[in-house]
Formats: structure tokens, C-alpha cells, sequence
């Protein structure tokens, strides 16, 4: 995956940047992303079934825990939807955080994540994750600046901790201007049926946009590890997200090397123990 | 859904009476089954982000509960990516019940069953459910037969009450032949694709074909209730099988007359709020 164009350089991040309306790496239009988007369907549907396999039929550890983050109307949901929908969905975990609960709060921020992680052979998905305890945290100073500074340090060793179990961790950060992010939410405005995805609060960190990029890019810059890269997916174009999304997951599960695991019976004697069993009955 | 040709008629229950590979209500072949399906998917689509948003959005507990039983290879797992594959996967939450564990076996046999149960706004599907406790607990002896008694009002009590806090709980009972169990299995010993959705102990299930489908008679006649009732869905046909149990969870959809909901903010006053900050930016 190091090879891909959404991969995050090393170094400072600057994403004032990193254009949020480019297509890297994809010259074609609308319809062309769309259409390819599609087309990658059958083959990740097909290597998820074989990850599901292998979780099933095997000791085996190994799944894909997808994380995305993003501001408000960045699509996180609608990535989800058109990459994720392509597989079948017995095999994904889907856990969206919100504000933590009391429960939740009274202990180590990474206890909720822990309890939500994909068992072996599936595809994880977080909507917003570990990830917003160093983001809306650090922003509205939910935790003191000491406690943020250790949150860092506490996820790269929790996401090697994964990977050295058998997850690959795909992160993915949905990168969209602030006048899209006005566009959508007027959208939202605008029709009935997208009432429910507005909230009055997200106007509260709209107003922070400029403290949220800066939490972004320490936090991004501070956990680019190479055991669990970020990506910076440019989000003005769904389309292209979704596409983008798609290939990044696509590679991921390529990487895997994915079989088909062995029978772990004798395939013979059981053809034969059926064949027998219906000429008794 | 009581007009649906495929709920189970009242009283005693004879499932050698209903044919595995009829196509009841429906006159067309393969491919006029499978272009219905997917014709389904837009309608399914939207009224499951309706269920959705009215969970996000208001205080209602509303949710569609789809529990799956039936026997090895009656396709549980296939009707679940054909159908519920139509939707988006976020509004999903499926659960499989295998084997209970040590700690499951330590509560009573809802435990589990009430922890697995979705939020609300959620399509729930129960991958095998807590009817396991009242069939394969029965053929094979893992409870007394007074327990298995009060299971099955346990059951109609615990399903009454999630109807009354605004579940529709639709059942489906996936209806499958011996003969069409044989060849599935052979197919999957001819397959090593397929070699890990086999398991030895399956024929160890299917030697106590007649005694599970007594099980299945008892227990769908003692659980066939005005507030959760049956579905027997001939599913010698795959293709059969998803048209109707899609066309199930539509009727049950729409039967819950989903709206949009409301704003519970001052869309106007939002709007300009929107507006005004980024002319003072």
C-alpha cells in the first residue's frame, strides 16, 4: 500500500496543502470513477469472503479494521454505503462513536474502542474512532494537554498491538474544504428528508475549523506510523472518495494474500459417509 | 403481512405439507425472480434510511427484528447477503448465534438473545436466534423437556414485549428438503471453495432429520402468535428464497409508514446562522 498517492508523506503535515477537490492518481471523470468503483465490486466481495473464511475455518487472527475520520459532511456514512455495500454484509462490523457515555468515561479512552474491534476474518469499519480523543478532545479541551500528549503514544502502541495480532489498519482521513462543508450543510437545510442528519452543534465546530485542522494534522502526524498509515482521501468529489476508498480497501485485502483455507476433514470420507447414509435411509 | 401467501396458517403444523420448492405468489422463473429482487432494493433502501433517521433523529424505539432459522445449507447466510445486501449496511446490525459458550450457558437462554438485539432506527437479523434453544436444545437433550416447555412461553413473552416497545418482529423459517440438503453438502465437498462452510457434524444434524423437524412443527406452533407470526419460506430455490423473504422485509417496512422526521431546529434560523458566519469569515 506504501505505493499508493493518498499515502501521507513523512514529516510535517501541512493539509492546507493537500488539495481536498484532486482526483490522484485518477484521470477519468464522474462516470468513469463511478463505473470503476463498481467494477471493483466482484473482486472485493470475493477476497472478503475468503478473509470470512479464513476467520471461520482456521485459528487464524487476521481481519481489516477500516477507520475514517473526518469533519462533518465529510462522508464518512456515504463512503461507507458505496464501498462497504459491495461486500456481503454478514462479514462487516460497523461501530459509529459518538460522545462517550458515563460508562465509557470512566475508563481508559481506548476501553470502548477495544470492546468494538472486528473478530478474526472480518472487515471492521469505525465511523469516527480513537481517533476523536485526540480531535474533538484536544479542541474543546476535554482532556488536559498531558493526557492528549499520552493519547498519541497509547494508539501507536495499540494499533501495532493489532497489527502484530493480524489486523491490517486502513486509515483513512475524508479531506474536504470549508466551503463544501457549507455547501452540504445547506444542503441539509434545504431538504426534508436530510433534516435528521443536521445538527445545531455542528455549527459549534464549524466555527472551530481552524483549531480542528491543527488538532488534524499533529494528530495525523504524530500516528503515521508504518505499521498504520494514514491516507488523506480529497472528499469534495464523493465520487472520487468513494473510489478512492474502495481501491485503498482493495489493496489492503490484495495485500493479504487471502486463500481459500483446506478442508480440515478428510473430504473423501465424508462424500462417502453421505452417499451412504441416503442409500440406508 | 397477514395477507402474505407465505404465513404459516393457524393450528396444528404439518411441515411435510408444505412443498420446499413451490414458488407461492409468485408465476415467473429464475430470472424474472431475481430482476424482482433487485427491483425491490430502491424501496427497501429508503424505507430502511427512513427506520433509521426516526431512530437518530427522535426519540422512537422503532426496529425491524428478521429472525432466520432452518436447517444446514437452507441458506440463512445467502438470503441475508441477497436481501439485507440491498440496504445500506449501517443501519444493519446482524448477529449469528452458534454453540452458546460457558458464560452464556451460566444465564438464562435470552441473555445472549437480549444483548444481540438492535437499536433503534436498526434492521436486526438473527442468524439463527433463540428458537435454537427450543430445536436443537430439544433433539438433543441439552435442556429438560419442563425447560424446553417454559422456553416456549418465555419466548412468546419475550417477543410480545419487544412488539410492544415498537419492534416488528418478522420470522422466517427457511424450508429446505433432505434431498436438497444432500446435494448442497455434496456441492460443498466438490468445491474447495467451499470446503469451510462444511462441517462433519452436519451430517450428525442430519441423521436427526425427522426428530429436528418435529422440533420445527412444535415450535413454530407454539410460537405462531398474532404479534410475531411465522413465515414457512419455500427455499428449495435460492432465488425463490430471497425474492420472498425480501419482499417479507419490504411488507414489514412498510407497514411501519416511515416518515421523515421532523426538524427539532429552526431551519431558517439555522440557515442564516450558516450564512451569516461565513459573510463575517
Amino acid at each position: 500500500m506504501t505505493a499508493h498517492p493518498l499515502h501521507l508523506p513523512s514529516g510535517t503535515v501541512d493539509l492546507d496543502a493537500i488539495p481536498t477537490d484532486a482526483t490522484p492518481g485518477f484521470s477519468g471523470k464522474k462516470s468513469d470513477g463511478k463505473a470503476q468503483l463498481f467494477a471493483l465490486g466482484p473482486e472485493l466481495a470475493d477476497l472478503q469472503e475468503r478473509l470470512f473464511a479464513e476467520g471461520r475455518a482456521t485459528g487464524s487472527h487476521r481481519r481489516v479494521l477500516l477507520v475514517l475520520q473526518g469533519m462533518d459532511t465529510s462522508g464518512k456514512g456515504g463512503t461507507l454505503k458505496h464501498t462497504v455495500g459491495l461486500v456481503d454484509p454478514q462479514g462487516v462490523r460497523i461501530s459509529s462513536f459518538k460522545a462517550p457515555t458515563k460508562e465509557e468515561l470512566a475508563h481508559d479512552f481506548l476501553w470502548r474502542i477495544r470492546k468494538a474491534l472486528p473478530q478474526a476474518g472480518y472487515v471492521g469499519v469505525f465511523d469516527r474512532s480513537h481517533y476523536e480523543d485526540v480531535l474533538i478532545a484536544r479542541v474543546n479541551e476535554l482532556a488536559a494537554p498531558e493526557e492528549i500528549e499520552r493519547r498519541y503514544d497509547a494508539i501507536n502502541e495499540f494499533e501495532r498491538e493489532l497489527v502484530e495480532d493480524g489486523t491490517v489498519v486502513l486509515k483513512c482521513m475524508l479531506h474536504i474544504s470549508k466551503d463544501t462543508q457549507r455547501e452540504r450543510l445547506l444542503a441539509r437545510l434545504d431538504n426534508p428528508e436530510k433534516y435528521w442528519k443536521y445538527e445545531p452543534g455542528d455549527l459549534d465546530s464549524r466555527a472551530r475549523w481552524d483549531d480542528y485542522r491543527a488538532a488534524y494534522a499533529v494528530a495525523l502526524e504524530r500516528t503515521h506510523t508504518e505499521h498504520a498509515p494514514w491516507h488523506v482521501v480529497p472528499s469534495d468529489r464523493k465520487w472520487f472518495r468513494n473510489l478512492a476508498v474502495g481501491q485503498l480497501l482493495l489493496a489492503a485485502l490484495r495485500g493479504m494474500d487471502l486463500g481459500w483455507p483446506p478442508a480440515d476433514f478428510d473430504v473423501d470420507a465424508e462424500r462417502a459417509r453421505l452417499l451412504a447414509e441416503d442409500a440406508s435411509a
